[in-house]
């Protein structure tokens, strides 16, 4: 009964609260106890706390039809601020983020892919001093900094359990971080706060069941529920890139063998294009494919079949209503999108559900993480505060 | 925000004491507005409704310390009771089920699979009624019958969209049973309810995250979150058996290939075994292998190694803390779950979440399904009452 445990139910009201007037602004308080189904007390008293801590606009009075008029209330958009980061193996970048998910500011930094945790928090403290400064940020705004990285996250502690692309094992991020800052902190998973971004101002705005896919260095997907993040019990759902496919298939980084990563990420497709020739960068295998290079044509068009076995394998395990591809194979190269959906849905997506799902392309591309990680840092402040 | 609209509330209010009681009885309505996070008033007026008709005893007064002494509830057992049916390609399963999901009386009946739906359902009529009878059970207990089958179904609107192993393609079958019984009908995928019913009293009590496989005519799996059913939004997620995992593999039943399930399914293994010599049932499978028949042995091996594959794609997707294995193939050879375990989860499950569930056999084994069908109608019954 945690779930329905006394201060879990206020916190959440607050939360609701504040969602509901960030969503649907302006609004009356009448009009969020219809909506909500809280008592007009509970509204007006939560109301009341966050406009006296500068969050809300009591903003105009409207006639509310023949009777008395009623206070519409707005969010101060600038009254709260976070700081989002992207954390990746040789990329850091960092954005300060509004309350609408609004980009203010943002900066991009190398990352030693040798460097120690300690060195790259000092970097990332750093960074964002210089990034706050020269953007004159009202530093009393930030109520926090989310951090997004590829990895197993343990988001209640803060702490990265392992990562294979940072080579970090039990750092205790959170804990390091605000030492450093000063500043709450709020780490997860990437995919899951990119997915959290797209479902709240991206690609999946409305959808109750968001599932977002991330072909790049690795291969992952996140599940948006109701607007929440869907977790599992370690906050590692979503792993579909060591589902096993093939039982006699590659040796995957993890020591399984067959994994459905092997078959799509950049890493994994370089290595199997240098048996041919030296092949550097993935834009050069692009430009192979182009130029009509066989090996290369069949070596994408791997790549493409296993991308829609992703998607038909995510659709028949969570039955979402909508797909969102990111990543930065679809960045470099979005036509992926059109050509997965066209050339190998109808063999490779089980029927029964092929016309359940609306099938999109990220819409924030590379400032999800960024974004999602703000969002989230500010909604754990105001679950918390 | 459906979610929140006041009548859902009423009804959530109304399902969470009533599961409070069932769960925790003996127990005092102040424990259950602590427990429960819900007003005093609130939980008095809904355990005034529920004695009034009759599913309460207020069992005993017992002194709370040095204070008043406080009116204990209990369930009145057999107060409810609801009739679970599983229905498969050639059988139906008929069974009582009470307020605790014990099996009042059942009964096992042939079904033709040629028949059609109307015959299906009059059958079910038939042999509930006589089992009704024989066992004279109290008519106006039943709330109402549950059915589970394989297949996709309409949950809300009680359809069977689709169901390949009945042969049925939009049943409406809700209507057409209460039609036929006169009682509130409610159906849904028989791994679901199945799910539901190792949750509440089998091999996943305490679990907050369930993942149950059924490994049999077809394959599949059901997840239970915080006690709920996740369906998706077409309410067919966990249709794993039809998740690829080889897109130049055999042909499955769905028209796609290399279908999880066409490595593991009873039809599958019989199909590949009679390339051999003649084999009629998966008993005769089983004891060619034990008679160290190489074909056998290697076609069962590589069965149970896409066994330990589908729990590591389950555990990766979904994150559980519980993993339960059913199934005909299960509940026949129930050694499978050991072997699987003992001999190929270290190859076949990835390590970071080797030890984050516990792995367990279906405890409810062939009467999970009615249980769960069972209980389902009851849960309906009391959010809608």
């Amino acid at each position: 009964m945690k779930k329905h445990d006394q201060d879990f139910m206020k916190r959440q009201n607050r939360l609701t609260v504040f969602e509901m007037i960030k969503n649907h602004h302006p609004i009356s308080r009448a009009s969020i106890a219809k909506r909500t189904g809280m008592s007009p007390t509970t509204v007006s008293r939560i109301v009341g706390e966050l406009t006296e801590q500068g969050y809300l606009l009591n903003s105009e009075q409207v006639s509310a039809g023949l009777g008395r008029k009623s206070t519409l209330l707005g969010m101060v958009n600038a009254s709260v601020l976070a700081v989002g980061v992207e954390l990746d193996r040789t990329r850091m970048s960092i954005g300060v983020v509004d309350l609408q998910g609004n980009m203010v500011c943002s900066g991009k930094y190398p990352r030693v892919p040798e460097e120690s945790a300690e060195q790259t928090l000092m970097h990332i403290g750093a960074a964002m001093e210089e990034l706050v400064q020269q953007h004159t940020i009202d530093r009393t705004r930030i109520v926090g900094i989310g951090v997004g990285l590829p990895g197993i996250v343990d988001n209640e502690k803060g702490v990265v359990l392992f990562s294979v692309q940072l080579g970090w094992r039990n750092v205790a991020l959170a804990e390091q971080l605000k030492e450093l800052t000063g500043f709450e902190i709020a780490v997860d998973n990437e995919l899951k706060v990119k997915a959290l971004a797209e479902q709240l101002k991206g690609a999946a705005v409305g959808s109750s069941c968001t599932a977002l896919l991330g072909f790049g260095n690795g291969v992952g997907s996140a599940l948006i529920l109701d607007g929440e993040i869907y977790r599992g019990v370690m906050n590692s759902a979503g792993e579909i890139g060591h589902t096993t496919v093939d039982p006699n298939g590659t040796m995957c980084e993890c020591g399984k063998t067959g994994c459905l990563q092997t078959y799509i990420n950049i890493s994994s497709l370089l290595a199997e294009a240098n048996r041919i020739r030296p092949v550097g960068t993935i834009e050069e295998l692009f430009e192979a494919r182009q130029a009509g290079e066989r090996w290369a044509v069949q070596l994408i068009e791997r790549a493409l079949i296993y991308m829609a076995i992703t998607i038909n394998n995510v659709v028949c395990m969570y039955n979402p209503d909508s797909v969102i591809l990111s990543g930065e194979l679809i960045d470099k190269f979005p036509d992926i999108c059109d050509e997965v959906e066209q050339l190998y849905f109808s063999r490779f997506v089980w029927e029964p559900l092929r016309a359940s799902f609306a099938f999109r392309r990220s819409m924030l591309s590379e400032e999800g993480v960024m974004i999602g990680s703000g969002l989230l840092s500010q909604n754990r402040f105001f679950a918390l505060a």
